[in-house]
């Protein structure tokens, strides 16, 4: 193997992507030279086109291959209600599940004292305004429920707190389908503060 | 994600990879996403690199960057042992083990009657000439243990039965480190069939 310099590097290369290991890198660095030339030519232009087309929409902070974001620019959406997004990857799940009609905005990151990422690292100034420019009426916070995710949904909701507009946060409690013999405490805990009334 | 169709096309071509599932291509496809344009561009010359740098061996056929393999090349090992192989990828494993030190040939393939492979689709006549012009005094076998593998040990050695050399096979049986317990039976039959004298 280690004679075969160019198979090496890309194994290295394929190593960069954060789910593949050593021994899958190796595999698929070896099924490159067994790929007919078009699939090869067709992959590195798929590559290119990645990096070059896709950008974040500058009013959303998802990601987009247009200068605004489909979400954004759909009229038929609800404007007035917007989703905080810690990443721009937990759009596709809500996307996803279908039962939303709002819009985003992604914050790029949370709120963390430990890797010193303070307020203004985040796309927190592009949502005050948006608040102001698309009346907006509703703030739901999506952030995850990690200390961070925390930190920054409480954060969010002191900063909103003279605004005329609602903040709300996603209910936490036990997944759809989840055996409670499996959930942690905390969710438990959680499931038990935001209990509903049934009668 | 359907807005984004340079991430679908993306996605698309690194399910091509054997190894690669579509959830991991879809992560792999934002994975690009978030890497810096040095490791993308390093990404990019690898996989052509390989596809234009190796070229198998004209001797042995297994994969080279020059145009001859440093093992064919290498004048300190032994070319009167010769290992046969079905496939180059075989050789990493025999030269892991570090015990070897003649030469190897690769056949690309297996005779198969269900997938057509006949004889002149193999590298059988390369590996004649090789006979004649190394001097090769010993072939071992090391085709698979599979039916293709067998039939295409028993159609080797028939072949060489004239010739004044020796033609072994890989001794089969137990595992190192393998338990009794999960070795099939064909495997305890071929290692009771090969057993050796302590005593």
């Amino acid at each position: 193997m280690k004679e075969l310099s160019s198979i090496v590097k890309l194994t290295d290369s394929f190593k960069n992507f954060s789910s593949v290991g050593s021994k899958t890198a190796e595999r698929m660095a070896f099924n490159v030279l067994s790929m007919d030339d078009k699939t090869v030519d067709e992959l590195i232009q798929n590559i290119k086109d990645v990096k070059e087309k896709i950008h974040p929409c500058p009013i959303c902070g998802l990601l987009s291959e247009g200068s605004i974001c489909p979400i954004c620019n759909d009229e038929h959406r609800d404007h007035s209600t917007c989703i905080v997004l810690s990443s721009y990857k937990d759009v596709y799940n809500f996307e996803k599940s279908n039962t939303y009609r709002g819009t985003y905005h992604s914050l790029n990151g949370d709120l963390s004292s430990l890797k010193g990422i303070r307020p203004e690292d985040l796309r927190i100034k592009e949502l005050l305004e948006r608040i102001d420019k698309e009346n907006i009426k509703e703030i739901i916070i999506a952030t995850n429920p990690t200390i961070e995710g925390e930190t920054t949904a409480l954060y969010l909701a002191k900063l909103l707190e003279d605004k005329n507009i609602k903040v709300t946060r996603l209910a936490y409690g036990i997944p759809m389908g989840g055996n409670l013999e499996y959930a942690d405490e905390l969710t438990i805990q959680k499931a038990i503060e935001g209990r509903t009334t049934l009668k």
